[in-house]
């Protein structure tokens, strides 16, 4: 018998674990018409390319892609990725780190900048992996006040007067989980106070090529004339989250700091995974497979979208122009996560808005994603939602 | 002109980054013999298998590898790794996690145990990247006496009664950067105390499978009775270590803390990584590669004994019986650090021991690595070496 208790650190004190993952062992029933993920479609994971690309890339460099590789990135990648990065956002990057997933950018930042009880400012509703980052930091997280249109600088200046932060978490594209797109003067705006106030902005931009309608919109980053903007991108919604390729692009001390903290997380990034997205930049790949995906996903979410415009009055939901989510808002007398039972139940699946809400409530609130299901199941399961709702009204 | 500073994090008051990879960038020079990485030889990585099996995994499942996977593992690999690990145990294992690359197992292991200021005893001198990734999570890390089979355990208990440790950590077979291995009646000793005190092991062994000499010990692991040992496993030293696959083992409770911090970390290790190394388990393809292995390095090392054994009277060094390396202690006049400019003018590097230790000191003594030289560059290099020490003393 044991005498002694195991003492775990106090950064898991007000963690334990992703709500969200509950759920999804929860939905993994077959035949679940799941709206509630954030994953690409099949058909939009390129397995033969990686798989011919695989093939090339270890022929042609193998005994140095299974050596160990540089912290700061393997040689042609980095290459590669800086222009890439660049064209991307519009303006020259003094330094890039590859990275394991853009999750890991937000791991990597809150290493280098926060300490326990450090202010970050977030959007709310906001991604739930990087909200339980921030508390795994310690952090201190107020939420910053959202329009139809996002962020409010004006709301965004106040709570920086307030709270003097360290950082401003932010996902101006297609945002997880409202799919709201923050307008270019917002973007400059943000670039200003963070600069005039010296606030770290860690832009989380992963969705940014998912547009299905619309103009692109110059990123926060564009706009920084100081270095405060940290952008963090992702190769998971454009090729595949399985292979965890991400980046992480600004201010060189911040990098370089990030490049420490990376020597002894996980050393660097799996050398083949980073050269099989080398090989989709070099190769031109990513125009025309990124065209394909937007063609899938802006038919499933316009079929989404024309479900909801015949949900029962009282329901408002957000009208993205890309992404992978439409946020809506159902009648306040409704618990939308006593209301997932009922779903589950008649096989359909979405998660409770109140999970990405940094100060809980909202429980009338859901998320819905379109990327994952057939155009079928959108029109039958959102028939079944539009019932459920109606009877709770 | 910004008027504000960065304040990064307190974490990194006392870490600069790896001094060892100062070191590397400086002996990246074409015609160095470098006795200075823990670099598998370019023969030991099997580029062909592993481009072979990373066809076949993504033609049999490529949609599911190239989705998200689980943060508890890909599903097969999860299966394999844990019938692996046990038969490499010994002992039944109640939980286990593939992380990204042994290191990240230290990363997660600290991040769920240590809050600033816990003390976490040390092998002396360690491993520098774990060192810096204590030094990152802010422990007190105190040094436990050694001799010349590792680690006292009677100087380990003083130090439990006298510090009251969450930890200690111990690379105890072909330890880096000593070479030596801990006996079986040490590692008894060791997970009695463990379990009496209530202090978590991370026993750390990567280089297991690499043995020229002697008999298998068992793991500390195998005598541990209350589930206070963690076990670190890596396949980067008999696959590759550019795939970054290692897996952490043991205790539930602790596994699953190191799961809920992996959510934010890396969400997942990449599912093509864990297919690729699950082949290698599943195909029996790891005896007969490290029998290989082991038969290249193994004459590798004995070479360099060899060498060591005609150095000047004075020079002392360790007798693996297998890993990468194998540790020196100069006569105490000698500055290894300063040295190590001359040896460089003349081609050859390796790394001053004072870098692994936590305490600093130990100017006299070198750690020096064979796995990645040729027989040819050792007697060479060695000769070199010796000449420098002869001119020195």
């Amino acid at each position: 018998m044991d005498i002694h208790e195991i003492h775990f650190a106090h950064r898991f004190d007000n963690v334990s674990g992703s709500a969200i993952r509950e759920i999804f062992k929860v939905i993994a029933q077959p035949g679940m018409i799941s709206f509630a993920g954030g994953n690409p479609s099949p058909a939009a994971l390129p397995d033969r390319t990686v798989s011919d690309l695989a093939r090339q890339v270890l022929e042609k460099d193998g005994k140095a892609i299974l050596q160990y590789g540089a912290t700061e990135g393997y040689a042609p990648f980095l290459e590669s990725l800086k222009a890439y990065a660049e064209s991307q956002l519009g303006v020259q990057i003094p330094a890039i780190l590859p990275v394991t997933g853009s999750t890991q950018a937000m791991d990597l930042l809150c290493k280098a900048m926060i300490d326990p009880g450090d202010t970050i400012l977030v959007e709310n509703p906001s991604f739930l992996g990087n909200i339980q980052c921030m508390k795994l930091y310690q952090a201190n997280l107020i939420p910053v006040d959202s329009d139809d249109s996002g962020l409010i600088p004006s709301d965004l200046e106040a709570k920086i007067r307030q709270y003097h932060p360290k950082m401003l978490y932010t996902i101006p594209t297609f945002q997880n989980p409202t799919g709201k797109t923050l307008p270019e003067d917002r973007r400059r705006a943000i670039a200003e106070l963070s600069n005039q106030y010296g606030v770290v902005v860690a832009e989380d931009d992963p969705y940014r090529d998912l547009r299905y309608t619309g103009n692109q919109i110059p990123s926060i980053k564009s706009f920084d004339q100081n270095g405060w903007v940290m952008f963090l991108g992702s190769f998971s919604k454009i090729i595949s989250p399985g292979l965890r390729v991400g980046y992480i692009a600004g201010n060189a001390d911040i990098i370089r700091k990030c490049t420490v903290g990376k020597q002894s997380t996980d050393v660097h990034t799996s050398n083949l995974n980073q050269a099989i997205v080398d090989q989709f930049i070099r190769k031109n790949l990513l125009p025309d497979h990124i065209r394909q995906i937007c063609l899938e996903y802006g038919s499933k979410m316009r079929a989404m979208l024309k479900c909801l415009n015949d949900f029962p009055d009282g329901v408002h939901f957000t009208h993205p122009e890309g992404g992978l989510f439409i946020w809506a808002e159902l009648p306040q007398s409704i618990d939308a996560v006593n209301m997932l039972s009922k779903a589950v139940m008649q096989k359909v699946a979405y998660v409770p808005g109140t999970y990405f809400c940094v100060d809980g409530g909202h429980l009338n609130t859901i998320r819905l994603n379109f990327s994952n299901s057939t155009l079928e199941q959108i029109e039958y399961g959102m028939n079944v939602l539009s019932k459920i709702i109606q009877s709770e009204m």
